[in-house]
């Protein structure tokens, strides 16, 4: 046994000093495969190294341009499945035709809201690592911290040009913004959809919030309790190291159903030129479009298809289609579909909480965004290369969202640039990609998080929920997730006597590390801070932000 | 309002004149759809004829091969979505390519469990109609009565050479079984899984019927109250007109699950010989093969595949798949391929019972084998006939099992030999698969039963759930199926001011149709007669069964 572990440890370290001179630093149990895979690994290596090189060659020397396109909120089975589009009664043909040139990531984890999946591509880390798991939906005076070194920073150390479109939500403050994360250029809105379709004019008109942005201020002290999506600000526009200046709202106009409409597609506008732009740049480029819809609470001004079953969100898939229908088309007159790695996906489930509504309720997994069950954290993930991705097909290994981070900058010839002074969480992907083998997986295992703390550990088709606060760890559900992909019939009598144990374990290793790679909190700030044409009403809610935190100092 | 409805009824008369001299009756609600797309029906019809005989003149003069091949409990998305066999964690990839080659019926509706679900195929109508909509497990002493005309009876008149293999299930009594029904051979067990897998001598082994199969019978009067699988008749074999033999059972011989196993494998080497069979004949053939696999209890002996995802049902999916890929190789082999339509698909849901022994949940829909949600009711289901119905295709309009009898009837020329003295239910969807598009359907509307009684009606992406006895209409639920695949967000307040009494009158025109044809019984009779050579303790169960029959009556 003695002589296995000494065995095992010096494999270990052979491993990790083969990978490169100063390696990527990652959770325990990368450690513990790559211990079992290391020459495997090594091997993959060698050959995906090779396939990189020769694709470069064959592009003049250049790395592929990448593309991320980031749906909101989109449940696993939305795109890209005929049979389903039919069971749901509408239709995606763009992104279908789209998905028979790519290959699905079956088991494409993200976290389960809007703010820390962003964060975990953007990072390669888990969010709770740097105190970003939660989803701000008012003015909060934090962000994501200018010390993060993100995909686009890392990419532009390998010469990419980058730019970013469309929604954001990584904090209201200057540094957490994406022209000051390493993108040359960016227009995105600042916070999410809750206050720019509830909380204006027309919302109250259209009835998605009654009782709640239209009640009576009459008995009401505080004046400014109510949220008024004018008052905040929307969209910024900036390049990196210029001015940033809010655009389409003038001072005293008011938000409402329309401008929301027109940022949208203003978003689907500028992307198309962004890709102009790019590709008739010498330079590889990294364009993320982040779309706001189809997450969507408007109810009157449907533009766009009539709605294929009644549902709000269902009406705004539809359109979505449409645009990527437009993207992809313009990719292939600008003649770089070829040179393109395009990943598209969803950051989270849908939001059950509004399903009948939406035309989305959940279908094959259990839950939606906000939770930690599959609904929750699984979603239609696809990656395109032509010629080095196979087309329409699939991986159904354990993919997280933080593993783009890594595998990308691979794919893009920035590996060095991945920081070596913190953990990075994100494992390179890349030989299960090119070379579409399950067995060429880096990961078994997700910690599921929700906010900041540990709500599942997943290893191979087994989920076991943590249990609680005050909750017995004997009694805690385990899963089998093939037999049960609504995780309702727990299988715990049968497996806890030897993975109960097991799986705490998985945890207690990523709790230890934290020992040495600790959690810090977001960066704090002045909301909206260098936003040159800052109107009046927008000030006048930073202030009454302000009085809000001098109030528990008082 | 006067002139309107003198209009339809006119277009309805002439409708139902221009059909055929004598048409075939249908329910009521077919004559409103009739009414209102008469002269498209017309056009099609004449499209559809043409179609089809320009494929029997390249056929030799005869009409196409049918072969049906129906699977015992099946959800929906089992089979021929690579993307959900991942997510399941099992592969089926000759049914997958088989797919490809075939016409998806997203909405077809079976009936909620097996037996009625065969006998809706076989006669066209549905099962209340003749008192079979239940699932006998036991001996019960009645069956589908000889009036019936089954599928097979229609298709005989058109010259038909006629076969099944596998599962039957519809009766004990002689005139209730295949080679009484049409088939010129027929080998078939009588009774369904329940028996065969749970209560013989391995199976208490297996632990499967802990409790049930093993009881003490120390405290019980009964001695025979105690199922015992090997004293059922099990299966047995035939010539129309021939005698009936039970096969590979010796009086005093106990059932097991190697007898199980053997029966199984049986089916498919003999579907195998009868395809090779009635290929090398000149007649068109209709063969039934309906395998007793995946529904499954038994434990051990799991040949073939090793478990994909632990769960029994999913084993057996496995192995299913090679044999149907063996099947479909062996039609190429045979050069049958191109002039045989296949029917491929589910007799109803998973048995939601036993989902998580069996590997498969419920996953897109709610519920599963005797629930009347869409998880009952809703399968996989496949047409093929190259160059006739468009590979890799789909449709969405409602289907209902009975139609397969109206439909496959029309393709082998038969349409004639469908009885004209009763109601079919079944409407003939040729257009809709021959022409591949979703408005040639003629069928929007299921009335969907348990047992005898209804209990919802659906109607478009409408579902409304009937009140039970004792409750009140007014607060029925009623769903709506794209948005709301699970069933669980009742649309009930914002349609049911309108709904909810057109769908009741939907019920109502089918009830008081029923006047004039009203529903019957099943045939009754004596269990296993006319069985040769019956076994000792065959004839000793009969009795026992004869005696709870006589207890009620003294």
């Amino acid at each position: 046994m003695q002589k296995t572990l000494t065995a095992m440890a010096a494999l270990l370290m052979a491993g990790a000093a083969a990978a490169q001179d100063a390696p990527i630093i990652h959770d325990a149990e990368f450690y513990i495969l790559q211990a079992q895979h290391a020459e495997a690994w090594a091997e993959d290596d060698a050959a995906v190294d090779a396939k990189l090189a020769e694709a470069r060659d064959a592009n003049g020397g250049k790395p592929p341009n990448i593309i991320s396109i980031l749906i909101d909120d989109l449940g696993f089975g939305d795109m890209g499945i005929p049979e389903l589009n039919a069971v749901r009664g509408y239709q995606t043909p763009n992104i279908n035709a789209f998905s028979d040139e790519a290959m699905r990531m079956v088991r494409m984890y993200t976290e389960p809201s809007c703010t820390p999946t962003r964060v975990a591509q953007m990072t390669g880390r888990l969010p709770v690592r740097m105190g970003m798991g939660d989803t701000t939906v008012d003015i909060a005076g934090f962000g994501l911290p200018g010390e993060e070194v993100t995909l686009a920073e890392v990419l532009k150390t390998a010469g990419y040009a980058t730019s970013h479109v469309g929604k954001w939500h990584m904090g209201d403050i200057p540094e957490s913004w994406a022209m000051n994360q390493g993108f040359d250029y960016a227009q995105h809105a600042i916070h999410q959809q809750g206050q720019l379709t509830i909380f204006h004019d027309d919302a109250i008109r259209e009835q998605v919030s009654v009782g709640i942005a239209d009640f009576e201020a009459a008995y009401t002290l505080d004046n400014m309790f109510r949220p008024d999506a004018s008052a905040m600000a929307t969209v910024i526009e900036g390049e990196a190291g210029g001015p940033i200046r809010e655009i389409r709202m003038e001072p005293g106009e008011r938000w409402n159903t329309a401008k929301y409409d027109e940022m949208n597609q203003a978003f689907q506008y500028k992307t198309l030129e962004e890709l102009q732009r790019l590709s008739a740049g010498d330079a590889p480029f990294f364009l993320q479009y982040w779309p706001m819809i189809p997450l969507h609470n408007t109810r009157t001004g449907r533009s766009g298809p009539e709605s294929p079953n009644g549902g709000l969100y269902v009406d705004k898939m539809q359109q979505l289609d449409g645009w990527l229908g437009e993207l992809f088309d313009e990719m292939d007159r600008l003649g770089v579909t070829e040179n393109t790695v395009v990943v598209l996906m969803g950051d989270n489930g849908h939001f059950t909480k509004y399903s009948p509504q939406s035309g989305f309720t959940p279908m094959i997994f259990r839950g939606g965004k906000g939770d930690t069950t599959e609904g929750g954290i699984r979603v239609d993930a696809f990656i395109r290369w032509p010629g080095m991705i196979p087309a329409d097909s699939l991986v159904n290994n354990i993919i997280h969202v933080s593993d783009l981070y890594t595998t990308l900058s691979r794919l893009g010839g920035a590996s060095d640039a991945i920081p070596r002074d913190r953990l990075v969480d994100g494992v390179d992907q890349s030989a299960a990609l090119l070379m579409k083998d399950e067995t060429k997986g880096r990961r078994d295992h997700v910690i599921v998080y929700s906010v900041a703390v540990p709500k599942a550990v997943i290893k191979d088709k087994l989920k076991l929920n943590l249990p609680g606060a005050g909750e017995n760890a004997i009694g805690a559900d385990f899963f089998d997730l093939f037999r049960d992909t609504h995780e309702k019939y727990p299988i715990s009598t049968e497996i806890g006597a030897w993975g109960g144990q097991e799986f705490v374990r998985i945890l207690g290793r990523h709790m230890a590390r934290k020992e040495k790679y600790p959690d810090s909190g977001p960066a704090r700030g002045l909301p909206y801070e260098g936003i040159e044409n800052l109107r009046p009403e927008t000030q006048a809610a930073v202030k009454n932000f302000l009085l809000k935190q001098q109030a528990v100092s008082k």
